[in-house]
């Protein structure tokens, strides 16, 4: 079944394509941007042996001139330096205004990709593949783009639109289950800040905690839900002027999480997840939030297999990670927390010992 | 005289304020923008040395907390590694996405310091306040922002448009006369694309080669003609889907004679003054544009002090450069040529022959 879910703007609107086995019909997509003939497929080495023969022959057979870029996988790499070899690549290949840069991978190669595409020649065309679930549901949509200062996740980046996000669940296959269930944070993530239903739906599943296991019915509608949830919000505030905050909900925490962790033992799903319960944990102290959907969040979380406890953090670095983060404003942090499931609200009543205790006690 | 000119376009709509001495009231037109209280000034020591006192107490007196950022000058330093320089600077200073970044230079400082504010935290307030000729009536207005790729000028960057555009005519009191002349360069660009009257004012003045020699009268209305007809064009084609093109008149070869030389020996509004000459010797051998016409600008071109030949180019070397310029589609070089003062077309007719033979016979 294909889901087409529109994501409307001011200006730069474009389309969500979900269908399973939609990979090799790339090249028609894309013909129908009416973009000229060069695509430079960026992605990483492990992705694209799975992936990249079926996109360049998609690519071919539609009349495209396509090229490819590889970058090394990781956040580590998620740096200045790897745009600016993204640029050599496209000014080797002659790339012009009206060409596309096209993501293959998962968040980190989309933001990537993206923040290349905006800067080359001041913006040429860009194209989402996302293959992870996290980036499915979370980073392809909505025109964040950008890689890490040494200092701080996504300091540099721009907001800039796809032309297209096309979804093919059927890639998750060779996704590791580590990285399904981190993409499962996020979903969840829209069940508790949007989507009641979703949520109940993943609580009522028999099983949510790998691609064998979870009803494939399920996954595409989950995904659905996920990515109308990200439309619904960026539509009403692309450049996250207000309600795009809540997107964010569990991230403060989670930055902090990769940040004092090197961003390689936590991934940034494991890290939501955690920073959600202890979000929840803030919203509960704070009268906000019953303790009984805290522990429903909890326990679905548990459920897709995440674990729901913060390691062992230096306080000091996590206070310090958090008046450094892009949410920040005047000074005060601001945290995304629950009022009920499905509903959130912006606050900044946590106080630093507030978070402290939550980072001492709760481990 | 205070003169304000709108630029509106969907979003992101702002004033030009022109008027001598307005440096000093910088602060008091920041607060009217209601950001908050940090910006960060980017400029270069000398311009520093002059104006930096200025604009730091007037922010200082309206409310605000500056910090300084300091590039050596010159288009050698417009380089991504200038930039991440601004950014280290941008997270030592703790700006936050309601920050300021304010451009107190000329067109590199300008670019920069705008590329920079459009990719810290995906987009912070940028202001401009251009403190030569040619970047107040050109690189200050309508957002193009960015650097230089080795192989080829301004390949990096972002449309981003500033909050606030602020000239004070009184600067150009410090401008190396050669660099007051390359700003006459991009005027008399205006009047040949857009605006006949100008051009008139241009050729029926006493003198209009250097600061001291021109009536103040004069200076302040051509700088006003010219931001109403960038702000015109910019309005009714932001990106440069079409219409704003022709503001690239004379900038094709320009381009490639600042590429060959080295971005030092020959300025970008000199090189701009010859590019117009070599485009219009072009568009009067395509039978577009009459010799008449063609010899009142280059007789302008030359009243302004600007030399009007070309200097000898490696003609191989010139038509690489031109097809790895922004301006290409699917191969063509297009150019902005001429039809009578006041108007020009954007032509794809112009032939790698006819570019050899205007720069291997016209020089």
């Amino acid at each position: 079944m294909t889901i087409r879910i529109p994501l409307t703007l001011p200006e730069n609107s474009y389309e969500i394509l979900i269908a399973p086995g939609c990979l090799k019909q790339i090249g028609t997509e894309i013909s129908s941007l009416k973009i000229g003939k060069k695509v430079l497929v960026v992605s990483n080495p492990e992705i694209f042996s799975h992936y990249g023969e079926t996109v360049l022959t998609s690519l071919e057979s539609a009349g495209f001139e396509p090229s490819t870029h590889l970058i090394p996988a990781g956040e580590a790499y998620k740096t200045l330096d790897s745009i600016s070899k993204i640029y050599d690549t496209a000014l080797d290949y002659r790339l012009e205004r009206s060409s596309a840069m096209l993501a293959l991978g998962g968040g980190v190669i989309g933001d990537m990709t993206g923040f290349a595409a905006a800067t080359w020649l001041r913006g040429i065309n860009f194209v989402q593949v996302p293959t992870s679930l996290l980036a499915m549901v979370d980073a392809s949509i909505g025109g964040k783009t950008g890689v890490n200062h040494p200092d701080g996740k996504n300091l540099i980046g721009a907001f800039y639109q796809p032309r297209l996000v096309l979804l093919d669940p059927d890639v998750l296959k060779t996704l590791p289950d580590r990285e399904f269930k981190a993409g499962m944070a996020e979903i969840i993530k829209y069940g508790v800040i949007w989507d009641k239903e979703l949520f109940q739906q993943l609580e009522s599943a028999p099983d949510i905690s790998d691609y064998d296991s979870i009803d494939p019915g399920l996954l595409q509608t989950i995904i659905t839900k996920s990515c109308q949830a990200k439309a619904d919000v960026v539509s009403k505030d692309e450049k996250e002027a207000g309600l795009r905050a809540i997107l964010n909900y569990g991230h403060t925490i989670a930055h902090a999480v990769e940040s004092q962790t090197g961003y390689t033992s936590i991934n940034h799903g494991e890290a939501v997840a955690m920073g959600m319960v202890a979000a929840g944990k803030l919203a509960v102290k704070l009268g906000m939030w019953t303790q009984e959907e805290a522990t429903r969040q909890e326990n679905l979380i548990a459920k897709a297999g995440l674990e729901t406890s913060l390691p062992l953090l230096d306080t000091q670095s996590v206070l310090h990670t958090l008046t450094t983060d892009k949410k920040v404003k005047d000074g005060k942090v601001r945290f995304i927390l629950p009022t009920e499931i499905g509903a959130v609200t912006i606050s900044d009543a946590v106080t630093p010992e507030l978070i402290k205790e939550i980072l001492e006690t709760d481990i």
